[in-house]
């Protein structure tokens, strides 16, 4: 299968410097996929020569003279950086130049962007930000992590049948376990929007489970969870505050004598090795779901090995064809409903 | 000051087998203070006996033939239970017995319970459940952690002076930095129940701070985070579930060679020292705001160490005066406004 990807290579807080050795690691792993990198060609060419290599056949260039700034806001992005290298890199998508786009910049104006150029799957309202989250028995899918801060039950039915068609996809299970996040797995716990939807999903023919608490985001016990984008977005950047604050502790304690210095030096290959098996960068690549086209929002601290992922999240996307697969599952549903 | 404080002695997962040792630990530890200890006589008195204790006129039974089921439905507790240990526990609040109570028990029905028989504070609509985080530059107080899973704007801003004047009696701050969580800290961001609240918030004499994210939980950089009671549980056991997560793999690595459990023996002093400090047995005790008495919930996996803190606040609360702090608060600022 030979596919093309865009990037958005002004978008992060590091920007072609990380992101143009990424690409550079993908076209070497994957001999079928081409890459289209999209930004300033001033900025793009000596970063490119600096890493040894130039325009190809296999990795062109987009000239795209503005750039959206992360904290710009939504909507004066959508109006007024229509040559920005996030805005031109959608459009090689709908214009079917590129299968799918990767952007590690500003996620409102992506969103924004992304849902007025590419349009909604017939049957999805709002799109959802999905992403790979790791546990104990394995992986789970969690969505929504912010793109809509106040859907209603069908709109969270809908993630369930996004999510629940990612995970096939891309984790390869035929009836993907899907929960609803709650407050408690009693029935009469939580919201009335919880509520509702849990009665949309276990009246469907999704392999819906129930309700699930906070803590089963790590324990992989489910494959897909959903949620309202709120509540998914401050669990997701709770989590990471509390490892940053483990790290912090685990840093501090092993450096303030001498002996600890010693300890962590002796434990070092232990250390190294607990730190790949917990890598958020393994993990990066979020999915913008509900698209007429593959968008993959990356970290916007992304590095080299970290945007990495996020190009393979959108490699596996485009072979898998996720978007058609979400349209032909919810005509499905909505027929033996 | 002498205090009295009735503990609900059956409940928790563990039961009188932690409780008691927490409580003779107290009584050594404060002599100003006395315990009731409520709960079935034939259960505690051999386990009194078995610590080497007995009643005296600083520690009583006070006999309840029933127990409330951790798994029971609230409104069952609240209607059939009435010779619970956690109902007389309340009641001995209500009757001015007892300064403040403890429990591990069920979380709802402890809620329900105590909003019948103790009633709210002048000014608050629902109660809250307020607990002190760990963060890397100090502790922060966040609540509502699941009373409430679907407040108005007006009952976050009760919940705003409730978290405040906690801080103040607890961390001796003289005017506690309060923000509402949200999925940004622009204004614009977030849905319309905490932009009302921002304006509550603003226009109010409250020492506001604006909106933080997930991780601004564990950083430490504000003395109280508001939120709804769904995001608030949720972030909450998404923090339990990530620490479980990573010691799971710190675990497993350290255990998985021979190397590793050498490293893991060398670093056990190192190892040890950060358990401390992020031993979450340090912050139980969570606080039923907003009710006429104060009420603290423990976690129900509670050991001896934890039950033991879970006392320690309720004695803070007592000797501050915490719910008439509030109220005289909350008058303030409407008479201000």
């Amino acid at each position: 299968m030979a596919a093309c990807i865009a990037l958005d290579a002004m978008g992060g807080d590091h920007g072609p410097v990380e992101i143009i050795p990424a690409a550079l690691d993908i076209l070497k792993k994957f001999p079928d996929i081409n890459l289209i990198l999209v930004g300033r060609e001033e900025v793009l060419d000596p970063i490119l020569k600096a890493n040894g290599a130039a325009v190809n056949d296999r990795l062109r260039i987009k000239h795209a003279p503005e750039v959206v700034e992360m904290n710009e806001p939504p909507s004066s992005a959508l109006r007024s950086k229509k040559l920005s290298s996030m805005r031109l890199a959608i459009d090689l998508v709908r214009d079917n130049t590129a299968n799918a786009c990767v952007s590690a910049g500003n996620t409102g104006a992506l969103m924004a962007i992304a849902r007025f150029v590419l349009k909604m799957l017939p049957g999805i309202e709002r799109p959802a930000i999905c992403t790979t989250m790791p546990g104990i028995n394995g992986n789970t899918h969690l969505l929504d992590l912010g793109a809509n801060v106040d859907p209603d039950a069908a709109q969270l039915f809908q993630y369930a049948v996004m999510g629940s068609e990612l995970t096939k996809a891309v984790q390869n299970i035929a009836s993907p376990r899907i929960a609803l996040l709650n407050v408690g797995s009693e029935e009469i716990k939580g919201n009335d929007r919880v509520k509702q939807a849990a009665s949309l999903l276990a009246n469907s023919h999704l392999n819906y489970a129930g309700f699930v608490e906070g803590n089963d985001i790590y324990s992989g016990n489910v494959d897909v969870i959903v949620c309202d984008g709120f509540t998914g977005n401050v669990a997701l950047k709770a989590s990471e505050g509390v490892a940053g604050f483990l790290m912090h502790h685990v840093k501090h304690e092993f450096k303030k004598s001498l002996y600890g210095k010693l300890a962590a030096l002796i434990s070092m290959p232990v250390l190294k090795s607990i730190q790949r098996k917990i890598d958020p960068r393994r993990y990066n690549g979020a999915s913008l779901l509900g698209l007429k086209g593959i968008v993959i929002k990356s970290h916007g601290s992304a590095d080299r090995l970290s945007f990495f992922h996020a190009i393979e999240e959108a490699i596996v996307e485009i072979e898998k064809q996720v978007p058609d697969k979400i349209t032909n599952r919810l005509e499905e549903l909505l027929i033996y409903r």
